[in-house]
């Protein structure tokens, strides 16, 4: 079968998440040709092609998303940006395989949702590719810990600390689409519904307990309107009690501890890094009363990957893999992660359990 | 000065918590004498009285309440009989020490804080006497932490796990005063409040995921309707944001973990036994970056005591020695504990968040 043709948007060569994570994934993964790039320039679009080998380089991404040679286009830039580039992709009959989160807004994802509809779309909530999760929504499934009873979390936000890296500014304010609820949270809360269920209702405390933040680069105190805490508590679809407590910036304690409690055992995930959904994890687990590691069995692995968990393009190459099969989370998917977030800042703002509407 | 003449009512020579906490707790300290006890019946208090070496021994506590050589009630029975007990022994005139809770109910409880008002009482929260959460109590004043920004906790509550132990049956049920709301989250809360304020406002979410336990005494399967679960979120006077998760039972994975984040600073306090107001503590912190052992300093010891911070008359000897100093949390402490969980139990049958009133 003749490769995807995968033209990407945001592919620098001065690094950044594409090359970090997009570049050596694909590489990885048999199955795909990187065969475009649009950069910021044309001139730029063409250093990075030279960087990267890339034979068909743009400065507009619309020429990217047009070209005959390109049949799936990654959107890899901030979210901001994401509608702009991803409407004409979809215009002109490509695939669109967006990073997360989609759109700035419920609004703007249910635009983009429908736009999507009927077209073969994707978006990067890699903890659905992740094989340590995919192991750990099996056990579960095939009832390692019996029923489900309760799961406790508590993470950091890895951003929304006590300064903002250069670039990052638009994550300090809800507007721009990028916040501690709409990235971590997100990928917490998929990863959570992905393995044990969704939530059938959250009640949610937000805070921002640092209205003021560092700018890395001028060294200022800059405004901070972002929540950097987030505890929700709820109950899942199937009857568990949920507790998920994400603070800002990352912790010399817990910078992602989560377990989950049945009738017959008990499962815990962590990471030393707070962007689990990209970095390396540690199960563990017990069926009679002492906690053992396990140990991801071969098949949820690329054998080619196998050993790689801590780079950040494990996840996204399994991702690829996983697109191949028709197996990412969609569009329409994300409206529905998008329709969590809302159910949580409905609540946060009202001081009410909040019911999430079933899909 | 004369030693405070002490009668234990709940005194048994079959051990019990008044055996195993009460008895070695007296005699660690310094200005007690225990005088007299209270049992089920004449003849087992004249047992008791023997194997204790108590001089006083009476069936009847109503008895031991009025008897002039004592001074001190100590009331070591289970809930539903405290108040029968605790309003004769306050109209005699004596001092009552109240294991918790202080009543079955905050209307209870509210009468108890009446008739105990112009008195000397005491209740047994014992996490305000343990060494490690002075400690860290005052590490949190005096500045470790900076401004404490969030914490978090995940706790087991011991019991209402899958089975109930012999003569625990009344605990199944709120009507018995005695569940995982009442104990383990009261001295849960009454800690955080100790060492970071209070909660200002809660939404609470409650459970029963276990409606049938088995009974350990006769195998059958029982109902319980107490919650076993118990997830709190909310904003600390101070304007922190917490969590806190209790489960039912005791778990494989985490027991007893509690952190604190701040602007400076983090703290985190663990214990391998759920019971952590009675149990050993471990205390960790962090002004680097990096995590360190923190060992609790002579001076919040009592020096015959060192060392045996996992015997559960520790925290027990600590209270008797502070009752010394009027330094204990009285019945209108009890009262202000009970009006905490009445907002949770408000917050997570209504689904709204609710304001705890400041007193």
């Amino acid at each position: 079968m003749a490769p995807v043709r995968v033209g990407i948007v945001g592919l620098s060569a001065n690094g950044g998440w594409a090359a970090t994570a997009h570049v050596p994934a694909l590489a990885a993964v048999d199955g795909y040709e990187l065969r475009a790039l649009a950069g910021s320039s044309a001139e730029t679009a063409r250093v990075a092609g030279e960087k990267y080998g890339v034979p068909l380089t743009f400065g507009d991404a619309g020429e990217l998303a047009r070209h005959p040679e390109v049949d799936l286009v990654v959107v890899a830039v901030k979210v901001p940006e994401h509608r702009a580039l991803i409407e004409p992709a979809l215009a002109a009959g490509k695939q669109v395989l967006s990073e997360w989160p989609l759109g700035v807004s419920l609004a703007e994802t249910e635009a983009l949702a429908e736009a999507g509809r009927g077209k073969t779309t994707a978006v990067g909530l890699q903890g659905r590719s992740a094989p340590a999760l995919r192991y750990l929504r099996d056990l579960i499934k095939d009832g390692y810990v019996g029923r489900v009873l309760s799961t406790s979390l508590i993470a950091s936000g890895a951003n929304w600390g006590p300064s903002v890296r250069a670039g990052r500014d638009y994550q300090l304010h809800p507007a721009g689409g990028a916040t501690m609820l709409t990235i971590p949270f997100a990928h917490t809360a998929d990863t959570v519904a992905m393995v044990l269920g969704g939530f059938a209702e959250v009640s949610a405390t937000m805070a921002t307990v640092r209205p003021r933040v560092r700018d890395e680069v001028t060294g200022d105190s800059v405004e901070m309107t972002a929540p950097d805490q987030i505890a929700v508590t709820g109950v899942l679809t199937g009857g568990a009690v949920a507790s998920l407590h994400l603070r800002g910036g990352t912790s010399p304690a817990t910078n992602f501890h989560w377990e989950i409690n049945g009738t017959e055992g008990t499962l815990v995930v962590e990471a030393a890094d707070p962007l689990f959904w990209i970095a390396k994890l540690t199960l563990r687990g017990s069926r009679t009363g002492t906690l053992e590691k396990l140990t991801v069995p071969a098949r949820y692995e690329l054998p080619q990957l196998a050993g790689r968990s801590a780079e950040p393009s494990y996840n996204v190459a399994h991702a690829y893999a996983r697109h191949l099969k028709g197996d990412l989370p969609d569009f329409a998917h994300a409206l529905r992660v998008h329709q969590v977030l809302d159910a949580v800042q409905r609540s946060a703002d009202s001081g009410s359990r909040v019911q999430v509407d079933a899909k």
